[in-house]
């Protein structure tokens, strides 16, 4: 295999990986599956080569992504790692080396108050925030997954089965299962090599899509029946209410943004959750290359992906939708 | 690219198609993306081979079809191409050669009635019937439309960009888009040299998957509030009424048995869709290797595919979905 567009990781970042030997892996809250996929396959890789890693979320991992192998790594607690050289040192409470992974920014893992040694970032996201002392940050980049890919290989790690599913999940939940135009050649190609060193294509797809419980498909058809269309906007929502009612926790609506796209006339779909009473986190998926939803959430104080972003307002349901449909037209 | 399990297009087709200069094109009816997909690429190859092909389907293309490079080709008529010296020969109407594609059963495309002066079939299903001069089946194949793609390659065809949207689309509806378990390394190498060859991934999934008119999605909806839960079978139904209520065509219900699938308690799925007054033909999906729907789909003279498969039956529907519901349990 042989693609000209092939991520190369930068040589700093190797040399921080063969010169150190312990490592703090965070990700971003809320995590998804590239967060999720990344960062354990990070930390098996780094494991397989001898050194040691802690593997950080401040939000436990979702019931439906603990199919991903290793996932029992993850830790919501740093409280136990202070280390203890840097303590002395520093007369303070401070960790090791950070890596920071499917984000750019200390605050979206929710370690912004925290002290580290030094700091890498690995992240494929557009909107980019001032942190970290190396930094291989690739918009291109279809999910932080395939940077992995990479990274592993020219580590000289062998992919393992383990580590190809955390990787297949990671490039597959970032790339609509290859239905988003981030799917590129490469893609398919690595992919292909993932299935090879063991990942089963039915058995991760069935697992990110069909393991829904009945109060996640319950609460889909209340949310569906919400559905309002504004020219080629669709706005659906789903209020605390709706939660209580149906039993169904905030991870479960995940995928529900994407469900309108389905209709020809929509370009864009929002989906308005409730938080608490008047303040709600949006989030927007838009279909094709025309709509731009980053920089949509941007002008919210949000950020994300062409066509996956979102952002949290304070205002009442109504007066939120019309700020959305104002920014659109802008 | 090599890979080992490489699908090779029997030398007596070749020679078919050397040999041969006119073809009549037939596939199934109710035609799905592979169908057409497969039936249009290969007319594309042959003619740029200075070939002549007619391309049938007793049915219409789907509207939201339409998008497949060259689905005009399509006649639902054969009368115009009787071929004379083969009338004058036998005194009656007759056809030349005929290439069945993605079944294996002339009924299946309703040209049983018709005689042809040679006969290839090109499919992919499990349920074999003996039919054709010239066959090339092999259900291990994910798509016909990847026999389709060494069949071109072996002709010294180039893929240009309109057969690779046609053969790109065929495989991707046959694999759920790279989420079933036919989904192998071979599958995501040869999409990858489609992408390459100008197949767009997203533009392909967006008119697959992203092309709903509002009917369809009031339809859908509809059709979800009637599931009924037994065990790990799921049933939903859809009745005429609710065809005239949304204003939605049978073809829009294509992708419906599959939602329930979602659900992780559930490994199969079943739709039944009202034809006429106590008559429905039911399309089953399973989730996984566990259950192989085809074989219950026989039971009642249907057919298909491990995970895909249907059948039709003349009952009330409390008895339809009673019979079903035995046939499981043997």
């Amino acid at each position: 295999m042989s693609d000209a567009n092939e991520l190369i990781p930068p040589k700093e970042l190797l040399r921080f990986f063969k010169e150190e030997n312990d490592f703090i892996i965070a990700t971003h809250v809320s995590p998804d599956g590239d967060a999720l996929g990344s960062s354990l396959a990070l930390s098996m890789a780094l494991e397989s080569l001898g050194k040691k890693t802690i593997v950080y979320d401040k939000d436990p991992v979702p019931e439906f992504y603990k199919f991903l192998p290793g996932s029992e790594r993850f830790t919501d607690s740093l409280s136990n790692f202070i280390n203890p050289p840097l303590l002395a040192k520093e007369g303070k409470g401070g960790f090791g080396n950070l890596i920071l992974l499917d984000c750019n920014d200390a605050e979206r893992a929710g370690i912004e108050k925290l002290q580290f040694t030094s700091s890498a970032v690995i992240d494929h996201h557009e909107t980019v925030r001032d942190f970290g002392d190396i930094k291989w940050i690739d918009p291109k980049s279809p999910a932080t997954g395939l940077m992995i890919f990479y990274l592993i290989k020219e580590l000289g790690v062998t992919v393992t089965k383990e580590i190809a599913v955390n990787l297949y999940a990671a490039i597959a939940i970032d790339t609509g299962t290859f239905r988003y135009s981030n799917t590129t050649p490469e893609v398919l190609h690595v992919s292909a090599e993932l299935i090879q060193a063991g990942a089963d294509p039915s058995y991760i797809a069935e697992n990110l899509y069909e393991t829904w419980t009945d109060s996640r498909f319950r609460l889909l058809l209340k949310v569906l029946n919400t559905l309002e269309i504004y020219n080629d906007i669709a706005i659906t929502h789903v209020t605390l209410e709706m939660f209580r009612e149906t039993g169904a926790a905030i991870a479960d609506t995940e995928t529900f943004p994407g469900f309108p796209r389905k209709l020809r006339s929509i370009k864009i779909s929002a989906l308005f959750r409730e938080i608490e009473n008047n303040h709600y986190k949006i989030s927007l998926r838009s279909k094709g290359r025309d709509v731009n939803v980053a920089k949509i959430a941007e002008m919210f104080g949000g950020g994300g992906h062409r066509n996956a972003a979102g952002y949290k307002i304070r205002a009442d349901i109504k007066a939120a939708k019309e700020a959305l449909l104002k920014a659109v037209k802008e």
